[in-house]
């Protein structure tokens, strides 16, 4: 619904040290090529130090043809201030694998997301550590591929997942309430790319059974985080947070029912702001445009 | 996963004119037959001075038949206090036809919610005045039966709506983003049965493009709401209301986009506030007891 | 504004296990001595099988003198159920002691809701371990006493504090950001009525500087919560949370400025509950009646 | 507690129709003349096309001398795109003027955040048509007016007001739930510049008695709205909004009540935008910068 996402046009994600200058030079490379801009966020964490700018402009008569822009902007521009940068086209769809196990409210959020149009992307692959959820996959016609890990088969699976992905050209993962530890080794193959929810206002009940520990402290609130996974559990930068009211007439399984909606609402939130581009992570933690 | 919903109770919804002693006898009649009260909740409206109760208990062990309760609560409590009540057993599963348009987010959550197990309900029919949607009604296996509208042939449209609706023992319509304004006649065949779905914080912006009337208006929130459906549009008794944050930022586009999800997530409240009998409608207001 | 508080009302709070017949034997009681009902609320944690309820009636024409109402109600009912309770007069006005240190958001909102009527309470004495508030004390006439807590003198001054407390007849004790760990013998004097506010949502981010966690975490959301004071710093049982949103724009001195209404307002949404008798102390959490 | 507002900075508040290059030029002209940019937004409504744009930048340093930042401005850019445009220094404290009849919540709220150091604002005087809330003047010292308003008299009551204002030098009007409607002449007199708060979620319930119209149409939600004052009523502006749950068990008394909160909340968020200088009004709608 957002004309200006399937529109023609780039983003670019910078990030560097504050220094003086930078939105000149920025604006100025885009303005000067004949480019148009159409938002423009800029971050300065003055604490630290570090620029963070997204501007995203349209490519309709822009000077510079596309394959090229990276060039030209880190000869003219990135170089000069020592920056790290991401160039993104809007006509370039995200390819998503949306991993899972045994609960599906959040898969078919975002199927019936992408199946609406409400998402341009791409899901050409769910993979799973059971068969229970083949049943959504075939009501969507979306391969489903069921790899089941053990102790001592972890590895190799893992393996064949990431074989399974690139072969699909996938460069998101979702964790969709998908019950098993990853290892840094698959981490690293995806880094800041695979999103996770965990179903409790981190940091705050970590790991597992976060509804019990809840409802045990007789919180007035619960909440779900959907944040970028990283080597230690649950730790990694937080993208999005939500929370609910409860009250002491929520059981657990109360609590469980509520955060259905919490966490498929937060996943999906982090999903938009992830595909859009929104998203830059520094010193584990997410700065996300508007 | 509520697990008193799928198990034997009874649920017992009262209303009638504030009077001493009504809880006492409620609670007797089924103490004294021997049932366990599982939840108790009682209202009364002082500056009407009307009085509301909603009672389910456990009817293992109940003295009195399932089918002669009602014969009985009307003898011994219901006729002394001039009484109008509901009775609901919680194995009788509540039947829904939804009626759509061309917008699937609200028909989406709604099938996932079933098909996931986390209603208990039966969705034997879904009533468009569209082809578009037909592919939701496939993906999950549900008959979709199309009534085109137009000025000549809409009483005898709704007749075979209604017929079609008898015929599937269906006791609660959701109009979920249903884009056909439905008659008098229709309504009073489902009097506070039919629960609608309307796109602002009514009573601000009724009628069509609500959307637009808050980009217009510059509102910092935009809101919907759920509600029974009376002949006046979008006047209804409101079951449920949810809202969220825009900014100047915000275009008509991106306030639909934000709507989606409040949209559903208020629809299905309601309608969960419904299959549970914790509603009552009273002076064009409902009481949603929690 | 409630007329039924300051009305003649009277209030029981209600414990006990769970068992067949409660509801009836207390609306009984009530109803035939010519009380007539105003609210009642009840809660079971089919869990635990414990029962609580609060029922609130008129005293207009009861038929038992409101000093003998605790007595008829041991003999003919608490006895019989193994119950504890606590009976409520409206007509008695709380008097709560404010305890403060630098911040003076909490007590300024605290005092002009005591000074416009908002709520009916007494505030005899305000305490404080600094001067520097004393400002706030004068501008609504209030005495303010200094209490300088060294690692020498703690005993010393708590036992001051607490004759000044008692000679006041203060009944419940605010912690408006008092910063000052108080002795398990002090929690002792007051049990379940010492309410204090803490800038996180418990559990996370309790003790010190919460703020400054919160920001290195990188949460998306940030808390306060208002509890009963217990032995074990920041873990007793929760009354009220709440939540604003931030981003990554927000610094620490942002989040702690957001923070400041979050805290005023959880700190007076759990003093509103306390001072009407809508709590209740089980297991380490709050129910809280509405 | 935000560093840079009191802090030596300027700001600029500029709008204008969308041209390429205003960034750049707008962003040079602080570059060139060695101000470092601490903070920058911009706006492009698209369908309009028009250009908003915030930029605050230290003036330590900065080439041009304050008093002709106005003059360079204009000739260099300014008159180029044909922007109006607004300079404030963080030095200016702004000179506010509060408005009230009978409710203190939001005066309270207001003058603890200024008394508290929250809000370096000064407020040299507080106008009322009531003595009522006089005492709370005189807790915080602060001088009150009283204009007693009469159909007679009006117009040369509000002259009198106006001109207690200009030789205060107030640059705000704040209506603190002033129940007078003010005339177009008073309102000509600070255009933008005079906020009210009103006690429902606008455009429901405009004009008087909202919490009585939210009781009778059975709302879930009520809400509060601070919007700029023009001279049709209730229809200015927003500037903040906000809302909170009601239930069916709320009587428009408890509706009141829950309302202070909002009421005081969403007014000072509104006050501390418009301080800021975050806000500018364009089509009867407000961009309010984070």
């Amino acid at each position: 619904m957002n004309t200006h996402n399937s529109a023609n046009t780039a983003t670019l994600l910078i990030h560097c040290k504050d220094q003086k200058g930078i939105v000149v030079s920025v604006t100025e490379f885009i303005h000067k090529n004949n480019g148009n801009i159409l938002y423009l966020d800029q971050h300065v964490d003055h604490q630290e130090a570090e620029f963070f700018m997204r501007v995203q402009w349209d490519l309709d008569g822009f000077a510079i043809p596309v394959e090229k822009i990276g060039d030209y902007f880190t000869t003219l521009i990135g170089d000069r201030y020592n920056m790290k940068f991401e160039i993104h086209l809007a006509k370039k769809v995200p390819r998503i694998a949306i991993f899972v196990s045994h609960l599906p409210h959040c898969i078919y959020d975002i199927l019936s997301r992408v199946r609406s149009g409400e998402w341009k992307v791409e899901i050409p692959v769910i993979v799973s550590n059971h068969e229970k959820l083949r049943h959504v996959a075939e009501e969507f016609g979306i391969p489903f591929h069921v790899f089941s890990i053990t102790e001592t088969n972890k590895r190799e699976q893992e393996e064949a997942i990431i074989k399974l992905l690139q072969e699909q050209e996938v460069d998101t993962v979702i964790l969709a309430r998908y019950m098993q530890i990853i290892s840094d080794w698959f981490i690293s193959q995806y880094p800041n790319q695979i999103i996770n929810i965990h179903h409790s206002f981190l940091p705050a009940f970590p790991g597992a059974r976060p509804y019990h520990s809840a409802y045990e402290r007789g919180v007035k609130l619960i909440g779900a985080t959907s944040h970028y996974v990283t080597p230690e559990l649950d730790a990694g930068p937080i993208i999005a947070q939500g929370v609910t009211e409860v009250t002491h007439k929520d059981t657990v399984e109360n609590m469980k029912r509520k955060g259905l909606d919490l966490e498929k609402i937060v996943l999906s939130k982090a999903i938009w702001s992830h595909i859009q581009h929104k998203t830059l992570v520094y010193n584990n933690k997410t700065i996300v445009f508007e």
